[in-house]
């Protein structure tokens, strides 16, 4: 908000993520200074108008912001450990995958040095760097956001601070994340099953991508029943689940694909049933979600 | 196409969806002729200008079209017994949920008796009946789709007719529903996960939405290297998830929320890894779907 018009930037980890990054800054006119192990990775880069450090300690020394997008935490410790003394009194924003108690780790590091830091975490891939639609979410020390927010926008235009905590956007990446592996394991098994019929997959995508609007549109309804903890009001009850479920025997019948992963699933929606929430709203699943079975 | 403007129509089945239909096609101005089991049903239809017939067989010759709404194919089956005999040359068309074996059970029925056969599906809830972007599938006897293209699409604009064996509407359901449960799940998961931290679900949900955008943005790629059986131009390959799958411990840890449900996928994944795909991409999951792990 109060910064001064295009803050110098450092860009530390010039991967396919962070060269996206980096690109954005330089296209947006602000002096880009990039750093990466591999020194070759800078080449692009400064054919573009950045400036190549050559060491870390010069990366950082040469911005108020630097950004890091290295694979881990880990990583990004071990590649700033030369320059940590000249972090002090810098905002140092993270935008690598990890977990909460990594990012924690992280903030006691980064604290240790004196700097401000951020955590973050980019929603999108390298090619999505910089579209007014893009999200990226950040937590930790709410005077960086403020302070760059307008830089940070650079890389995309939905750009939110989720709190002051530094582990709340691996949190949320985690939450939000977890839908990924289930969701495509559904689509390519509905994928093997039209195939099993000499059909092809593609067939099925304008299909398919219609139902993940349809299951979007009911996210704030499902999450309003979990928040008040009242399940009563069902539009599709945990007996409807229940009862569907006899199709997934349908489809192995049919085209001999596995549906043996869906097992649990099934576990958990008659467990939903058994602890009294057959005729409540299928978000009710989330009680038992909390209840491991080891412990019931 | 060719049809008379206007078809008369008569609905059987007048339960929440059934009421819709018959709604629509009031609305749009058709003679509408009604029939439900229980007869209370159709009192509101007919205070909208729907026809009430006595008895189910009166139903029928009241129409050339015949469109049905009961909960299975067993229940159309037993509620269309005393009419059987009318149904000949008559279209009739079946708007229930069912299997592709219960589709071609009905479809020997409705042939027995010389009816023109069309099975459908209503891929929406019914306040969506009507809507320009509302989807119904159908499959079986062209004639019928051909001849009442027009009438179908009062029910929804995005009317599709996929082929002529009477079971693809109920394959295609089966195929593209197999995401529904996953996906809520994965959802709710993470919803549990942020209440443990004292956060509503509901601070969610824009994030989660955009999530299923994204996923939604990579299925006619995923579709395109399924059909064509070329994994190796991977996006986000089996490796990757494979190393994402420690995160999961990770989540469990964090939240104490239940992440049992995941270890069927988790295999599913070490065992495309096992086959040789590890570099290819995660769409070749699918051809693990194909050997069901106690085949293997
Ligand atoms: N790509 C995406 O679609 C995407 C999307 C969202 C989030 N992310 C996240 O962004 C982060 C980076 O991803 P990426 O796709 O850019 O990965 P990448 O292409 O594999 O690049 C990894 C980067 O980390 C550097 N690095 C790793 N270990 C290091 C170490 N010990 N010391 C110094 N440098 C080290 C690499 O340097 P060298 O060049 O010297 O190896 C390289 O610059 C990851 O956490 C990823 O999960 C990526
Ligand atoms: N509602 C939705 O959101 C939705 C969405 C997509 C697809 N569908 C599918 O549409 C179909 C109907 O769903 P619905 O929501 O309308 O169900 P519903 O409200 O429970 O109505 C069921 C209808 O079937 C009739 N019926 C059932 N068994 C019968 C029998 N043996 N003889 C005569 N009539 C019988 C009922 O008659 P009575 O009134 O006499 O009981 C009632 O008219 C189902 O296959 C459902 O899966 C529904």
């Amino acid at each position: 908000m109060t910064e001064d018009h295009r803050t110098p930037v450092t860009v530390v980890g010039l991967g396919s993520m962070g060269r996206a990054l980096a690109e954005a800054f330089v296209d947006a006119g602000h002096l880009t200074t990039v750093w990466n192990r591999t020194a070759t990775k800078a080449v692009p880069l400064v054919a573009k108008g950045a400036v190549h450090a050559t060491d870390v300690r010069a990366a950082v020394e040469a911005s108020p912001l630097v950004i890091t997008c290295l694979t881990t935490f880990e990583d990004t410790r071990s590649a700033l450990e030369p320059a940590a003394a000249a972090l002090s009194g810098r905002a140092l924003v993270t935008l690598n995958s990890g977990s909460p108690a990594g990012a924690r780790a992280m903030a006691e590091w980064a604290s240790g040095h004196a700097a401000r830091f951020l955590a973050g975490a980019v929603k999108n891939v390298p090619a999505a760097v910089g579209a007014p639609d893009t999200l990226l979410y950040y937590s930790g020390d709410r005077t960086v956001f403020d302070e760059y927010e307008t830089t940070l926008k650079v890389l995309g235009g939905d750009t939110v601070h989720l709190g002051a905590e530094h582990d709340l956007a691996a949190l949320y990446e985690m939450a939000v994340g977890a839908m990924l592996l289930p969701t495509l394991v559904g689509f390519f098994q509905g994928a093997a099953a039209v195939q099993a019929r000499g059909l092809e997959a593609t067939s099925m995508v304008r299909f398919s991508a219609k139902w993940l609007d349809m299951i979007k549109s009911l996210l704030p309804l499902y999450a309003k029943e979990i928040d008040s903890g009242d399940y009563t009001d069902a539009a599709s009850s945990v007996n409807l689940f229940l009862s569907g479920m006899a199709h997934d025997k349908d489809l192995t019948e049919e085209t001999n694909v596995d549906t043996d992963w869906l097992a649990p699933l099934h576990e958990l929606v008659k467990r939903a049933a058994a602890a009294g929430h057959g005729e409540h709203s299928v978000s009710a699943l989330t009680e038992v979600l909390r209840t491991p079975a080891h412990n019931a």
